[in-house]
């Protein structure tokens, strides 16, 4: 194998040609019509409110009970709520936050750039283990979950939800829940955390497939958390782009058929790549939403490597992940491609 | 006085009925018709490069003497781009940054979010005083210069430029330049900063009236510093919005003529509003570039409340920018508007 360090940002936008990219997670579908139908229309360049454009912010504020739009910040994806959340709660004092393994690569980076320590909970079969989980959270300035996950597409269960909800709030602990594939799921109502310690983080990217319009949001009842938020943000980025925010507006008030007609393809892809991978004789977990399948891989860095290099595909490192010994799939392209890709490893596999 | 803290997120988009606002520094002019023309046509939704979109980069490239595309990261605006850099220069490890005073509000709270520490060298009629700023360089980690200055209007002196080029290069200094009113300027030619340890911020938001879409740059021969920003972004924001990133290179490819334009219009606005703070008996350094001024205010904090809450006009503390005698108005609005404005000024003035 070429010395080489692999890292996700060599794969980002990297699409087109004879490449099958199984790399980033994002659809390949359409975003709802409606989006680009109110863009000739639009005439605004100036600054809007660095929380966000109000009429979204009231939108939102419909689908969470007990919220109004003083309650949200809209963001610049997931990505900047969780960052501007975790930079607030750090401010200079450190703290750990603890974090279900594998989780999303960006996670470690996020906390360790706002000064804080991640530490790990561990799973079985992608599951959260509650007793692991006991015994970490005490010391921690914050818990992060994300279900359904990247990269397992796991769906953690109720009632471990539920009793992470409660010994955080108890111990008056921040719990962070990062929402972003609540939309996308295949087996069962996903439970969504809730409490005046939660703060819930959400984007226009994969239930709207508009991953490239950066428009994101956290919630939170505790106020000093988003005044927190949007002080940091009036310096740091300012108002989310205010077209975006627009697009997102009618993303949000578009019909509840697009959503449903999305997770029917999403399902038939699911089931497809799933298939695959069993007839290739591969161990993995079978996802509950999202669009992430994460593999069991002999010498995960040299097929990342060798199957991008000699068959054109991009597959991610389940390292980046907390998961050494696995390679990450997105299944969010065509079924076409998907067997196309199949194949290819497979080939790969049979050398 | 009500008891009130004012920050600038009070004010930030803030704006229509009886208000007059000399507060947000942005333009009111549109921005180049043709940004809006290509925006029908665009239909993209997915992720961009972290990086920025190649098209946009070569543009700038052709800009900057000696760079190419790989030399600059697009970011929300230039405020991203100054936390992105700051954030990797902070590191976790700490250090100094000199800010001349006053200042942008957002520098000190930027730098501190970093862990870095602002120091401050002093300036005489706006202008920086080498002298001081000799003593206080040694020990710093990065210099930060903005000519022209907000809240200040005022440009640096070409050898006092040149100077802090040559001191920060000998000491090994990061040298940061926030040159985001580089073409907004009436006196003369400003000089723009350069060098391998120059980090050049700069946005589309002022040249171009596009504050609301959230484009901006940096550009840096280092290397490493672009690298460090790209896989701080990639976890932070991911990449800048896909669509603003193309009006952005609508518009930078727009004609000359645009910002030829604009710029006779902010002259006679200068012009306008230096005048009637004179008529008005007011102390202030007349602006050389950008769209400020900082007229001496007694006791600025009940002038901006009661400009604000009684006479429906919208000022800026002065002791936001480190110039607590002051208060800054932005002049980016209508000839009528500043007249009015400057009445109702005049009335309060006379109360």
């Amino acid at each position: 194998m070429e010395e080489i360090r692999l890292v996700p940002s060599m794969f980002i936008g990297v699409d087109g040609g004879n490449i099958i990219s199984f790399g980033s997670g994002q659809p390949d579908l359409p975003p709802p019509k409606e989006i680009f139908e109110i863009v000739p229309r639009f005439n605004g360049f100036k600054y809007g409110l660095i929380q966000g454009n109000a009429n979204l912010r009231e939108t939102l504020a419909t689908q969470y009970r007990g919220s109004d739009e003083n309650n949200f910040v809209i963001t610049n994806g997931a990505s900047e709520a969780l960052d501007l959340t975790f930079r607030t709660l750090g401010n200079g004092g450190g703290g750990k936050v603890l974090v279900h393994r594998p989780y999303y690569y960006s996670y470690p980076p996020i906390i360790e750039a706002a000064g804080l320590e991640p530490v790990f909970t561990e799973t079985v079969d992608g599951k959260i283990d509650i007793d692991d989980f006991h015994e970490k959270v005490n010391d921690c300035k914050a818990v992060l979950i994300n279900s359904p996950g990247n990269p397992t597409g796991s769906i953690q269960d109720i009632n471990t939800l539920k009793e992470i909800e409660n010994v955080t709030e108890d111990l008056g602990i921040v719990l962070i829940s990062d929402e972003v594939y609540k939309d996308l799921i295949y087996e069962r109502e996903n439970y969504l955390l809730r409490g005046p310690h939660v703060v819930t983080v959400n984007s226009f990217s994969k239930t709207f497939a508009m991953c490239g319009f950066r428009v994101g949001f956290l919630y939170s009842n505790d106020r000093s958390i988003v005044d927190n938020v949007i002080g940091l943000k009036t310096h740091t980025s300012m108002n989310t782009n205010i077209l975006a925010q627009e697009m997102a507006y009618t993303a949000a008030n578009a019909s509840r058929d697009y959503v449903d007609g999305q997770l029917r393809i999403w399902r038939e892809r699911r089931d497809l790549i799933c298939e695959g991978l069993e007839d290739l004789g591969l161990d993995f977990w079978k996802p509950e939403g999202a669009f992430y399948v994460l593999p069991k891989m002999k010498d995960p860095a040299k097929a990342v490597w060798n199957l991008f290099k000699r068959y054109d595909v991009i597959t991610y490192l389940g390292d980046w992940f907390g998961a050494p010994d696995r390679i990450r799939l997105s299944y969010a392209l065509n079924t076409d491609k998907i067997e196309e890709g199949l194949n290819r490893i497979k080939r790969y596999l049979d050398e």
